[in-house]
């Protein structure tokens, strides 16, 4: 990315390798839409960075002070990568937010990314996780932000056994979102969404129902479906609208969690009667995914317990470094089969 | 209350006595804002109901079901009273939406209210407490909702110890609110209001600062004086203006808790940025106070116990069943001085 | 039941039918241990008892009061039917301590049971639910008390994603702790049980390991396969010993949530270091199935959507009202092949 | 401290600083009875250690990557300082188990302590607070372990608005408890224990009602003076029996929390009747003290913002380094008006 809509091949130095730190050489990576949402100033104006923040590979340095690394390890990279010394990790919140909002995504405009001959992960004891046995390398890098995305949406979504709960976009966080919440023993699921490929690994991943934006307001069919409204609502995916949406089909006592980028340009907004005047008890709430070694340990567990696959959300794959452009350009025209690209970089060993 | 706008006496039949219920003689009562917001409509339209939800009073009769009561009993009677054989209190978060939304509060708007000669209990041994001894009757009329509400709010904020706390507005329930901040851990806490009586409840109650908005925008300020913001925001008054400055005003990892009645016709907005595009895990919360007999008990310990003095909001007194028009006409005009007015009903006996 | 140790058949009147309540006629019973535990003598003394508190049936009379059911429908029946009226629901931690401990499982020792031609309700209109559609009468069975108190296993434990948990006891409410904690979004599930049908179903219902009693200590062994305890642990068997060893096996700021009644007699011990001198942050934990009507209607929705099977804890039938006897004697002996056996009684129609 | 059961003065080479790290020469410092617990073996066995952890003093040195300290800051040091690098700081749990049980605990037992003219501080940044303005530095003293700690176990207790509250053991741990419990909403605080200093300070705290030891058995006593128990019992002092004690005095669904260090030699036993026989619903909880910069910066908010004042604790104080020994004989000896001695060492300067 040169500029806001100008996206290229950048030459940059090797990055430095802190006493805390590790260099990492790619071996498959992801584009997201948060790559494409910035190149397009969704995150407001940026300049000359390396884009890309989902991958996995090989250490190639460690700093003098890490101890659970060595150059040759195979590991995944969480996207969220925390200041673990920074003071907005000390609460039981977050760990997105070490030095202020969303700082814990170093990857996306504090520094380069994960699109690059090497890659620098901070702290590297505390950000990182060797790939396990029994999970394969494409499966591990679909935690690093989908799964960790999606299931935070599950998280913050505050689910109880047999809870009614609607996902809104499936693309593929909001894929993952719909297997999380199968796996948080929600009862019925309602996925919003229209793509033939998504709706087929939505109802495999535990969706019962589904609703299209083709067949009138989401909410309107949801509210008809349940006799009333959900329990519980996930955005992720949509706009400004769909968040009023989310409020309006979800019942008093429930909770709307997003997931979703909105746009800096955006203006949230919903009538005061669907929350109930604000009285409803309808919790509101919105986070990035949580930051970590540890966070990345338990979804890798997931995988290894046989309990997800999350190699369904990849559509397309390619071969060859340099073909991080094409999937970066397939993302960006969302082709009607697309979930989800990865590229292997195995030239680059 | 007549129709919208139009306020007087009616003469209406006593409430009948079911058998799990009880007839109450109010001995003291007080209105409240949403009293006065129902008779001008903000709940939409209504007609020929008495309105009041704020009493004590002695039991004239109970039905043969119930079992803790007797007639002549001195009772505190909570504003929200939910029907507990309803499927919405059975649940974790909330006893307010018994049938669905806000329908246990059953005294506004489902049927008519305590400002009459009689008034009607559902299910008496779940929604009433016996006045304690050591807690006067005035101090336990401030329970009823001023402190249920502005409680709720400091519980939907979520506060730990030491958080920096903002309330807006310092009428009766913002007052409670910032009572109860105190009570509840918060460090600082920055009460925002202007009239001068309010101001130093609000500093007795232990707030340390106080922002006015005659000063300029709220948010700004606050967030200049905390250095970005604080970490929880109570709103207790204002309109859907206040709404967007709340969320303004609150750090990433934050809640901004409600407790305010909205209009029907507002639209509550505010620009995603503010919402950290979706991701600040900020939570947005709202609701009714908790309903039901333990709910007042509990505020009654607290005043037994000394931790409160809750009739510091009481500012103007009437004697005489007749004059509760003269103290609805007070809290419709909100004269300067005025916090809360109670009328003691003792020509009733 | 006539007197601990002594169990046969008495005759009673029908019983009575207040206005809030009904009287079923049960179609399909199951005997539990519960009913064995107090048999003999394991909540104390009681007399003259009807047992019996796992039944689906046929609602024969309602009383005037009751609203939404009529004589004619099928009804599921949830062990723990609290007063609703009572104080000790009014609260956020649990509906099953109404009046007192336990107090809300009104089948067992506070009034006769559902092993009668016709059994009592009290407030049916919160403590009944219609068998919905898609759901068979012997899967909804399992979920008035083995589902319910199962899953409470899982809902103490406080289970996150990826979560190491170990389940002691592997009979009907141990498999029903297994499965939901797979569906609660557990990584690794290591059932602790011998019994080869329950060792079958354990895996069938997401168990990733099993550890025997027969191999050794199994807190020794958790520990080995784990490398230092898991992250949480349900109690769904066993006796003292079991109790020590769940703090044994769980990590510092893991769970221990137990499910399991223990004997009047016990004593629960466990050495201090293994609680980190009380600084180990591992919470322990242990209550009452939750009681009421929306309990049993999340538990059938999650039967509705597909994400779990109960009848497999079904392993015998008994055809004849007055075959009770016989399961409850095959309860009672613990047969080797033995989960859960039901009893039809349509000659009681 | 030579061994268990010795002593003295040690000479020790001055602690390196780290590059994340910083060394602080203590101005004034408190013995605590972790430390002469720790001399008589109730850790284990430890061999040439110097004791102390709780001190404020000023920054003589930092590392090359500190960046918000420098050498003549005037510093709170809490007495946990976890590595924030480690796996066990990334839950919502607790930051006391970084490595390992109590493993962030690095003053006792893992290295020197702030017994000395100079002391370390690992991951400065991260686990050192500047002395904020008006608030002073015997004050501050007491928050590093004694505040935090008490609030610890009030946090545990997870108390609610109006909750009746025991707390067992009124040292300065103990009435810490109560002042927090205070802070925290509860209602009714019965403080047991008996030096008439504390009794004073404990009702100064908040405390409403006193039981001793030496009239009976302090659980009956509690149990008549509550009408059958207490929501939520502290656990700040005591031995095992006292531990079954705090079980028998708390309703269902209460919670325990405990914050007393037990011997390694205990056992902890209660009989199952008292936890209903794992059916009450009683949570029971422990844990060590939070650490890291952001616990005290909170801790000290509450004192800047007049809410408590922590110097009622400090009941002797010495001045010159070398009385230290003295304030640990009088800790030791458990003198009959100790509440807590504090040492300054403005001698070192």
């Amino acid at each position: 990315m040169y500029s806001v809509g100008n996206v290229g091949w950048i030459e940059a130095d090797a990055p430095a390798c802190g006493p805390l730190d590790a260099l990492v050489r790619p071996t498959i990576v992801a584009p997201c839409t948060s790559d494409t949402h910035m190149s397009h100033g969704g995150s407001g104006p940026k300049e000359n960075l390396i884009l890309g923040h989902e991958a996995v590979g090989v250490v190639t340095q460690v700093g003098e002070q890490v101890t659970n690394f060595k150059p040759g390890d195979y590991v995944v990279v969480p996207c969220c990568t925390p200041d673990w010394l920074a003071p907005g990790v000390q609460n039981t919140v977050s760990f997105s937010h070490d030095l202020g909002l969303m700082q814990s995504f170093k990857f996306l405009g504090c520094k380069h990314g994960v699109f690059a001959e090497l890659f620098h992960v901070n702290q590297a004891d505390a950000n990182m996780v060797k790939l396990p046995n029994g999970v394969s390398p494409e499966a591990a890098l679909m935690t690093v932000d989908m799964m960790s995305t999606g299931f935070h949406g599950v998280e913050l979504a505050n689910i109880g056994f047999g809870d009614t709960v609607a996902v809104i976009g499936i693309g593929p966080v909001g894929l993952m979102a719909v297997a999380g919440a199968a796996l948080r023993g929600a009862g019925r699921i309602i996925a919003v969404g229209t793509r033939p490929n998504c709706v087929k690994i939505a109802r495999e991943y535990g969706a019962t129902d589904i609703v299209s934006y083709k067949d009138g307001d989401i909410a309107a069919q949801i509210i008809a479906l349940t006799g009333g409204g959900v329990d519980k609502t996930i955005i992720a995916g949509g706009n400004a609208e769909t968040f009023a949406q989310a409020i309006a089909m979800t019942r008093e006592m429930g909770t709307i969690a997003n997931v979703n980028f909105f746009d800096v340009t955006e203006t949230l907004a919903f009538p005061a009667y669907l929350w109930g005047l604000g009285m409803a008890n309808k919790d509101i709430r919105g986070g990035f995914c949580p930051g970590g070694a540890k966070r990345i340990e338990k979804l890798l567990a997931l995988i290894a317990a046989g309990r997800i696959d999350t190699t369904k959300l990849i559509t397309h794959s390619f071969r060859g470094f340099d073909k991080i452009a094409d999937a970066f350009a397939l993302m960006d025209s969302k082709a009607q089969d697309l979930i989800k690209p990865i590229v292997y970089c195995d030239d680059l060993a």
